[in-house]
C-alpha cells in the first residue's frame, strides 16, 4: 500500500516541506517541495516545485496572507504559520492528485536537532511530546522551532503517524571515552552533559549513498565527512557507523558557521562581555538562553569576521577579512580531517563533501584537500572544477584522479596511492521519508499509536 | 665575567628556584635548585639540592619559621614568603660558596604564564611590571602567584635585573589565521582575544634540544611536541617555530589536565550549574575569576573523573573509571597529533613526548604512538619501556626502531619507513638561564635598566 509521506525541516528562519510516496520497504519518491523562508527578514516568501516543475518561486507572502491557494491564516511570522500556508499550498493543489485532503497525509516526518539520549526517532504521542520538551533545556536555540510544528501537526492532522527523527540519533554510536566531557560526572549524568553530535540525518545518508557508490556494504565503509552549510561539522564514520563529531552538547562547537564561532577556549565568552550568563533577550518564560550562547551562536563565525553569511562571497573574494575567514574555516577543517583519520587508523575509504558549501565551493575543496594531501588525499582539478549543475542527476560524485577511482589503494598502510574525494549532494528531507519507508511498524495495522515504538535508522541497522 | 642567575618558576602551590653561573653567551653550569610545596596543603616543605648533593627533602616548614639556616620569618602561606625562604636558604649555605650575599645575585629570571602581546622576554622596571599587572585579567589564575614574587624580589634584590620569561612569548609565531577566533573583531581587538598558548619556554627548551639531537639547525627542525604534565598541551613546531598549540587565550583549552577540563562544547558550563557567570569565591577585590572559570580550571580533569590527579595511578589501574580517562586522554592527544601532522604537512621530524607525564609513563607513550602507526610513528617497545632513572644522564632519548632512527624515513611523502619519537627531558628553569645568558643587554655596562629592553628566547633568533 503506497503512503504519503511529509519531511518536515524547520529551520530559525525558515520551514521546509518534502512529499513523498512510498511503499513499505521501496525508496521514497519525491512528488512536491515547498518551503517559506525569510520569516526573520520579512517579507516571507513561498516556492513550490510540483513534480521538477516550479509552481512558485520566492513568492512573497503578505501579512494578510498572500497565498493565492487560499491559506488566508493571517500574518505570517512563526514556524507554525509557514506549515500552515504550506499544507494549504499542498491540498489545495488540484495537480498534486495524490493529496486531496489532509487525512491523505499518512506519515509526517519532523527533523529535531536535538534527541538527547533518544538512539533513534519516535513516534510521536503525549509521552514522547513531553520528552521532547524536555530536551529543549539542552538546545532551547535549535528545537524550539521544530517543536512548534509538531504541536500544530498534531492538531491539524489528527489521523498521521509525527515521528521525530534527531540530528543526534545517527552519534549514538559515539564511544564513551569519546563522548565524555572530563567534568564532575555525577552533575555530567544529571544534566545530561555529554557530546551529542549533530548533522547526523545528513551523515546517515552520507554514509548509505557514498557506500553504495563505493560498492562497498554499508557496514564496511570507513569515511571522513564533512557537512559544510552555515552550520559546519566533521564526522568520522567507522565501519558504517559514526565514531566521533565535531559538534558537541550542542551544535555550538567544533568548526565554526556562518554566525556561530565553533570551538573556542571555554573562558573566552567571559573576557568577551560582562554578565555573560545572563539571560539573553532571546528567552522566554519557557526558555533559558544565556547571553553568552546568543553571542557565541548567532554574532560570531564568518559574519563577525567579514561582514557576511555568504561563504561563496568569502571564498571568491581577495579582501583580507574575507582571506582571513577562509584560511581559517580551511585550517579548522584540515585540524579535523588529520585528527579522524588517526581515528580512523588510516584505513578512510573517502572523504566526503556535503552540505551547500561542500557541494558548491571548488576552491575550499581544493584548498582542504592539498592541506590534507600527506595523508594520501588527492583531487583531479578538472572534476573538482566541474560545477554540480552540469550534472545534476548524480548524486555522488569522484573528485579524486583515475587511480584513486580505480581502487588502487594500498591495503598495507603504505598509501602510496591516492585515497579517495567524493561530494555528495545530502538529502536529508529524503533520508527521513526513506528511514520511514524502512520501518516495518509504520506499515503495520493498528489501532493505537505504539508507545514509543522506535523507527530505526540506517547505521543501527548494523 | 660570570653572573649568577636565579630562575623562578611559581606554580599554585610551590615555588622552585633554580640557581645558575654563566658567562655571557655561555651555556648555564646549575649550582642550586630550592623548592617550597605544599603551600596550599600545610605545612610546606623545603627540598634544597647544591651540587648534586641533597641537602634538605621534604622538610617541614612549621609556621614559626622552621628553616634551620635562619629564616625565622614567619608564616609560610603564601608565594613571596616561600621565596624568602629560598633566597635565606641559599645565602645562608656557607657551602654556596658562590652566593655570599643577596647582592651576588645578578640576574633573576621569573616564568610568567600569560604574556599578553609580549613576543620576548622583559627586564622589569615600573612600566614593564604595570602592564604585567594588567595581564592578569587575562590571566587571574595564572599570573598572580608570580608577580607577587616579582614584586616581592625588586623590594629585596634592588640590584638584581629581573626579567619576566613568558610561557606564551615561544607562540608568538602562530599565524593570523591560527590565532584568530572567529568572534566580532573590535571586540576582540579590545579585550586582547586570541589563541596565546602556553608551556612556551618548555617548547623552546624542546625544540633547541630536538634539533641538536636529530642533528638539524633549529630552524629547519619540524616537530609534534607533546607537553603532558599536570597541565597538558600540544605543538606543532614548523622551521624550529611555533605553528599552532592546543591552548589558547589561557591554559584551559586544548588537552584535559589533572584539574582541567580542556576544550569542551563552549556552552557546557551553562548547562553545568546556574550562575556560572558570577564570581568565584577565588576572586579577590583586584582579580575578578567567575565561577565557571573556576569549575573548568581546578574541578574538572582526571581528577572530577578518578578522584586522583595522579596520572601514574590512572595509568596503571584496571578500575573503569581510570581506564575512561587513560582513553579519553589517549584519543584527544592523537587528534592533535593527526591535526598537526596535517598542519605540518607530513614533513615531521620527529614526535616528542615531554613533561612529568610524557617522561613517565611508557604506556601512556605506546597507546598514543600505536593509534597513530598510520602516520609512519613507530616505538621500540624494549626502548619506550625503559625508565628514565636508568638513563638520567640523556635528555633526549630515542624511543623509534633502530631503521627510524639510521634516517631511513622517505622524504617523498610516502612514509614507509617510520618517523622519529622522542623523549625530552624539559627543563624550564634552565631554559629561562640559558635565553638570560644569550642576551647581550643583560651583559653590557649599563647605569640604568634598559626600558623595555627585550631578551630574546630561541625561536625569536630564527
Amino acid at each position: 500500500m503506497k503512503k504519503i509521506i511529509l519531511s518536515v525541516n524547520a529551520g530559525s528562519s525558515s520551514v521546509k516541506v518534502s512529499v513523498y510516496e512510498a511503499t513499505a520497504h521501496s525508496s521514497p519518491t519525491q512528488l512536491a517541495e515547498a518551503q517559506v523562508s525569510g520569516l526573520t527578514s520579512p517579507p516571507p516568501k513561498l516556492s513550490y516545485t510540483r513534480g521538477g516543475h516550479k509552481v512558485a518561486k520566492d513568492k512573497e507572502l503578505d501579512e494578510g496572507g498572500g497565498n493565492d491557494k487560499g491559506s488566508g491564516e493571517g500574518k505570517v511570522a512563526a514556524q507554525s504559520d509557514a506549515f500552515r500556508i504550506i499544507l494549504s499550498t499542498l491540498t489545495n493543489d488540484k495537480e498534486l492528485a495524490q493529496i486531496d485532503a489532509k487525512d491523505d497525509i499518512a506519515i509526517v516526518v519532523h527533523r529535531i536537532v536535538h534527541g538527547g539520549d533518544f538512539r533513534s526517532a519516535q513516534v510521536i504521542n503525549q509521552a514522547t511530546y513531553h520528552r521532547l520538551e524536555a530536551l529543549n533545556d539542552l538546545a532551547p536555540l535549535h528545537n524550539a522551532p521544530s517543536l512548534e510544528i509538531v504541536k500544530n501537526c498534531m492538531e491539524q492532522l489528527p489521523q498521521a503517524t509525527n515521528v521525530a527523527c534527531f540530528d543526534s540519533q545517527f552519534h549514538a554510536s559515539i564511544p564513551l571515552h569519546v563522548r565524555t566531557y572530563p567534568i564532575d560526572q555525577e552533575i555530567a549524568k544529571k544534566n545530561g552533559l555529554r557530546k551529542y553530535g549533530f548533522h547526523g540525518i545528513s551523515y546517515s545518508f552520507i554514509t548509505r549513498t557514498a557506500a553504495e557508490f563505493l560498492g562497498k556494504p554499508v557496514e564496511k565503509v570507513n569515511l571522513i565527512a564533512l557537512h559544510l552549510g552555515s552550520g559546519a561539522s566533521a564526522c568520522a564514520i567507522k565501519g558504517g557507523k559514526s565514531w566521533d563529531t565535531s559538534m558537541g552538547l550542542t551544535p555550538l562547537a567544533g568548526l565554526p558557521g556562518a554566525t556561530r564561532s565553533g570551538s573556542i577556549d571555554p573562558s573566552l565568552v567571559f573576557h568577551y562581555a560582562s554578565d555573560v550568563g545572563k539571560l539573553s533577550p532571546a528567552s522566554t518564560k519557557e526558555l533559558h538562553i544565556s547571553l553568552a550562547e546568543t553571542i557565541l551562536n548567532k554574532q560570531a563565525g564568518w559574519k563577525a569576521l567579514t561582514g557576511t553569511t555568504n561563504f561563496g562571497t568569502i571564498a571568491e573574494s581577495a579582501d583580507p577579512k574575507h582571506k582571513l575567514a577562509f584560511d581559517l574555516f580551511v585550517d579548522r577543517i584540515c585540524g579535523f580531517v588529520g585528527s579522524y583519520f588517526v581515528a580512523l587508523r588510516g584505513q578512510v575509504d573517502a572523504l566526503v563533501f556535503a552540505g551547500g558549501i561542500g557541494e558548491k565551493s571548488d576552491r575550499l575543496r581544493k584548498a582542504v584537500v592539498d592541506q590534507c594531501a600527506c595523508l594520501g588525499f588527492e583531487i583531479d582539478d578538472a572534476k573538482n572544477e566541474t560545477q554540480a549543475e552540469e550534472e545534476t542527476s548524480k548524486v555522488t560524485r569522484e573528485l579524486s584522479s583515475a587511480a584513486a577511482a580505480a581502487g588502487q589503494q594500498q591495503r598495507d598502510g603504505s598509501r602510496r596511492a591516492a585515497l579517495r574525494v567524493l561530494i555528495v549532494q545530502t538529502d536529508e528531507q529524503y533520508e527521513m521519508a526513506h528511514a520511514a519507508a524502512q520501518d516495518p511498524p509504520l506499515w503495520a495495522d493498528w489501532d493505537e499509536v505504539p508507545d514509543l515504538e522506535s523507527l530505526k535508522v540506517q547505521g543501527e541497522h548494523q
